[in-house]
């Protein structure tokens, strides 16, 4: 059977809130805010006085809460809400969160941001002893432990299945009179606790969202916490003590909102740094620096002001690139036809320019904006990355092509250098990625293959073919 | 009658193109680069060996072209498209554009930007000789007046019409054998002709429209040119000769996207030079530039890089606000809910800011960034506004508030500093603007109340009441 | 040029009402019940204190009122409504009914049911002096002529315009402050007027749609007649005392619905009347009587009850029939699968079964039909036919098939039998079936080729080669 | 805890096809054939060499599957389909059959016509032992005992299954490579075997969606019997010995369509039949005959015939009854306005009717008719009904109202007859009704309150109550 990491990996945002009389509402704005964690759907569960409800769609939140009613439904004073990250072949109803599990005895709402490493494993045994799934999510599985626990408390029965499952997850968890949320041991996820001014308590993926609704960041939930919020307040106790942090250094290079706060540090600042540090290894003579809209922008600007060329704007993204649109045939792309990003020839005719961006998947987006730019007219082009060669999968949750996709686990430098068509090719060190961010709890496995923690399922059949090596 | 501007301007996009197979495709990207001028509806009308078709609908062009089956109908060798503006009310089917005239003997395609200033006296005669209008766009009165026209010949009696009508207008007419581009004699709004490489013609509001479309620029209709684009070419020539250029300053400061050239200045150089400028001309004492997302990005590296100053990310657009959505209740407003715009505290905490935008319009918007950035902790915010004050309307074409509601209009520069709490305000100078632009061929009414033309319906009671005067 | 009498003409159902503060909803009500005249598109014009408002769309009334804010939104005391013939290939929205201009200084509602037979020479000549349709219906004709007409008042253009068109009409106009009825000098079409018990005034082209609102019957709209209702009351005069009834005979073999009365005839009353006519001049031996459901289900019953035979539920027909649905392959029908019709086996098997339907246009529908019985085991089948065999077109109204393909106009009695597989075939006498309607007011054109009026411009390209004759 | 019957239970369709190319397309047909036994929601699963696909949505047959491509991806020349019906406050897309359950090792599809009486026991027995169930249906039950099951074959886990499930159900599933059919001991719904000309087998609830594609009647599926079809053909046992026939009544009475076959009996014929009985029974005085459409027809016409009375349409039902649509206002109610029913003034006035009705429940409908028919200006209108008095409510897979709702469980035929405003009431005899279906292995519970096996939960909070007992 060929290894498909891609369609078990997910990344997402979740949202909770507990002691506001809009519940459902601000769980909207801030699940609008993590939007860029996850578009391929969206759901809100709220909890009026023990009662759950709940709505989802596939979609954008804007999408999936199209009429007013469709919040109004939600009424009560706590709720809580997931994005969902779109990965291809996988988009049906049934796995959007958040779940809403129902008993004769009792409710749960369940949502997660992560993935598991010995997900299929429990699954399996789950179902030898007659259990039913719903759907294809991992998710699912973190209520079938606690239902099959024998704990007496609740509390004590998700613990259990917490210490039960591995790899990387951040949960949130609906009962009838409490919001629950937990971390994995090593924190690969970033998750955050606020307070509006009313004393609402919010737990987010993402500060970001703490900043729409006009709620102060208050902590962080720590790697190995479980945290109880109800009427009587915040609750935090360690479910585990064996942690390790290890906060998933994309998130800083990539997947959160610039204006987010991971571990006390802004990421636009960390990416402004990173296009520093670069500027400073890089040394190149040329005219100006772009950044490839959006997520380059500030490594662009960063790199832009140390090596004082001036910052352009040489490559515009349509704003109103939507979803799903009708693509051009392969024809017409051959004439030249493109939706999403132009270069702007009046800027780049006959410059020397620095091509800033994130990261470098597969290649084929950046040999595609060399293309671009050099169709433009632009003399050379020279591409600069704002963090190290991505050369090994993730298995805590980012969506990271399988290995032989990965351009740089299969090429040198200068091979990508010349597959991408560009005059020279630069990549940040991982020194200074690290430095950029400003700490080192930081997991960079992508980077060096080295994963701090066993992976189970992925173990034999994959990590061996690797030349990675976990701890 | 009270009287109320708005309901009559509006801004627009047209896209044409004339010898390609697949016409109606290259369209609809055309037309998706140009979404920018018009989010309401939009439409393509094709010609098939002289049959037409269209297809529009209310929507962004990906909404009303869901389905490749919208455009697979559209078949032919030519085609042409609108994006039109949205403005609050009038959103009906009926208006959205490109028109479809089906006559016994012939049909017409017919697309507008821009707005007649005796469209009003046009539509009261034309009535009163028994003409039924089926919108209560001024775009139709052109079809009338051919359609009345005594000329023996089609392209005659368009020439009467255009030499009829008054104000600022960008017309596309498709016969069954032509394309026919229009301008009127001030050239207020831009358009250009492109050809691509399989020899096809086209012709567009912006430029951007031909990157995307592979196309390179050929040259702009001049100012009271017809141009007619069929199987023998392209032929030019004036309807009138009497012109004036006077190309419309806000399509610079910020209408057109920032790849566009127009008389051949590229946008984001205009807006770069003139932030630039106001570098010069405010000389402010600050820790940093930030820009208004997103068309005051350009201004804004300009002035940090004159200044000297670190141009950083302290506003946060979500790039996924879609046109209808959810909006937050009063009261969570008052709580500090925003959904569009986020101030990034940890960029700004502390810090003296140079918050830099194109324009004021009624200040509503300013006041509320600066609150933003103050809640977010800045020290002092200093708005610096990349084009004079705006203190007059406009009647060819774009959709600037009636003069009540010009802050420019009532207040001096330190009562709106007040107005919208900031701790200085700074406008560019009119001949800043000038400089930044390059050239003087520019419509300045917006802020000088110099108009180029009479004003015909509007004269009367709308401009002695203005202290502007026109030619 | 080929001779396309399909496209031109149409069946439909207006309603109109003044006088109840719940004039729309009452209006779609009215409608429902005239769905069967139209199933294409409906739409409803409100008259709030002079001002008009519309909402139409493609569908069903159900469908195109979808939700109370369309209806809500069409406040005032009076409206009106029309359902649209569904007639291949002319399904556009810009056809959808009633119309609503808008000019300078007064607004206008129309809907029409009937075909003019001079709309084509209209047309051109309104054309050439300049006017401009905005759709393919005829109906916007009646509008042009208003318009142009120099009469000093309203009411008397209106007038000229009714006797400048010709052929079958049932006009409702709605004006800011009157509703306006008018029937075309034949009175092709049925149009009624009825009174709800608050004293408001309804007019409708069937009396089924006085019974679903409550309303009473009052008096049918007269040939020639002119109808005006407005705050004063009602107002009946003629504009032509040229005159000559000639009520469709088709509204009482097959369009309106069975519950309407037409010239004082109840609609089933006539089809049973027809079906004991039937059974008399049929003569034949069989084991019981069927009918086709749901139009001859009331001719059936007649049959049976004078014949003595037992009427029996042999063909079913599914009551979920969307008007769109997955069509099975030719490959399925060929193997039996059918949708909408099931003939009923455990009836029919070994029986000797009389087949009642309402007429033969093509003769398709029959054949299946036969076949379907013969396949569920019927012995014999013999169709009998409750009216004349169908020979000529209509061009008042009634979308009736061009003459090439009406089977009775190129077949012979016998031949149709063969062709349709029955055992045999007999039709009701043009004396039989004036006899079962009671009065002889009836345009009997279909059958004898006899046309009430000249035809205009159907006339020469079409007449001669028929051999049917105008008076 | 008030006892809540009507939300348990449900009448549904179900619909299975093996070995024929276009078994989800045939599979739709028999559905919609099926669609008036549930018209909440449909769906459709298809097996393509052992890969289970499924499309299902809340709706009509044609709404759910409204585009070709909703078909296509159902490959496989195996399917299976379900139409469930619409009970108050359940219309969740999670409960809308069939099952679709992905394991680890296996794939199982699965639906349910019917309603299990030891439902709350067996959910509460497993959820206590870890189950988790994603749907509030009682179908879930089956599959999770299956999954518990420790027989080592599968055929052996249905079976034990099916004999711990209590009440009424005919189950269809489908496994990797078998079509399975079940039914109750007691056999209370209608499941029938078909064959097509290539072959394939056919399972479906009622005969009638045999018609529609063209396939032959095999043999009906006994009570306590198992049924498995695939390559190697059919293959039939019992899964238990201790049967006792008792199809429920109402199939006959209102539910099966007319030109179903159940038990052999024709359900058209039965009602007809029932109606001449009725006759004989009522011997009233009056002057025409009149069926409630749709359902009354057979029987009013069986009536007309034994009686001599005329058969006439003095009630119509409007055909574009839509699911959902805007209801009048109570207000308008009030003054007459009705969607669904009109009565024919002309065809009663002044006359004295004999209304046909199937069955009374709550009386509501019936005085609402009687009304109407008094309205129009009846001189007398009395009811007749073609069964006995429904004074007991169902456990087996109707939804009849709860005991109280039943105007016949509380109230004499004197008295229902004046609640209804009827100038006279008859019921039909339980021994006429018995002699018109012509068998009597039927349920007639209903009517007589004696239940053919133990109520389980139902048992001890609600028969004592009831004075009916079961066995």
């Amino acid at each position: 059977m060929p290894y498909e990491v891609k369609s078990l990996n997910e990344e997402c945002g979740v949202f909770g809130i507990w002691g506001h009389p809009e519940a459902a509402q601000l769980t909207y704005f801030g699940l609008h805010a993590l939007q860029h964690r996850g578009q391929e759907g969206a759901g809100i569960l709220s909890n009026n006085e023990g009662q759950l409800q709940r709505h989802r769609d596939l979609g954008l939140v804007t999408e999936v809460f199209r009429h007013e009613k469709d919040l109004q439904k939600l009424s009560g004073k706590a709720a809580m809400g997931h994005v969902r990250y779109a990965t291809a072949g996988s988009a049906e109803l049934n796995n959007i969160q958040p779940f809403h599990f129902k008993f004769q005895d009792t409710q749960l709402g369940l949502a997660h941001n992560g993935n598991l490493t010995n997900a299929l494993s429990l699954r399996r045994e789950l179902e030898a002893q007659g259990a039913i799934f719903s759907s294809s999510s991992d998710t699912e599985i973190l209520a079938h432990l606690i239902r099959r626990s024998h704990h007496p408390e609740f509390m004590g029965k998700v613990k259990e299945a917490l210490n039960t499952v591995k790899g990387g997850f951040a949960y949130l968890l609906m009962t009838e009179d409490s919001l629950i949320a937990a971390l994995d041991p090593n924190g690969f996820r970033p998750l955050s606790i606020g307070k509006m001014s009313n004393g609402a308590l919010v737990v987010a993926s993402e500060t970001c969202a703490f900043d729409v609704i006009g709620a102060e960041f208050v902590q962080e939930v720590k790697p190995g916490q479980i945290i109880q919020i109800n009427d009587q307040g915040l609750h935090v106790e360690q479910f585990t003590d064996k942690t390790n942090t290890q906060i998933c250094s994309m998130e800083y290079i990539y997947f959160a909102r610039p204006d987010s706060v991971i571990a006390g540090v802004n990421v636009h600042t960390a990416r402004k740094q990173s296009g520093r540090i670069l500027a400073r290894e890089a040394q190149i003579d040329a005219d100006m620096v772009i950044g490839v809209p959006n997520s380059s922008l500030s490594a662009a600007s960063g790199y832009a002001e140390e090596s004082g060329l001036p910052y352009e704007m040489g490559l515009i993204k349509n704003q109103y690139v939507a979803r799903t649109f009708i693509q051009p045939t392969q024809e017409l792309r051959e004439q030249g036809v493109r939706m999403k990003l132009s270069a702007v020839s009046s800027v780049v005719e006959g410059k020397k320019v620095i091509m800033v961006d994130d990261s470098i998947v597969r290649g084929t987006t950046s040999r595609r904006i060399v293309r671009l730019l050099k169709d433009a007219g632009a003399a050379e082009v020279h591409v600069v990355i704002a963090s190290p060669p991505l050369a090994y999968p993730c298995f805590y949750g980012i969506d990271i092509q399988k290995r032989e996709e990965l351009i740089a686990a299969n090429h040198s430098v200068d091979e990508i250098c010349q597959i991408i068509g560009a005059d020279s090719l630069t990549f940040l060190s991982q020194e200074g990625l690290v430095e950029a961010i400003g700490h080192d709890n930081l997991c960079l496995s992508y980077f060096d293959g080295i994963y701090p923690t066993p992976l189970y399922d992925y173990e034999e059949n994959y990590l061996k073919s690797l030349g990675g090596k976990s701890v």
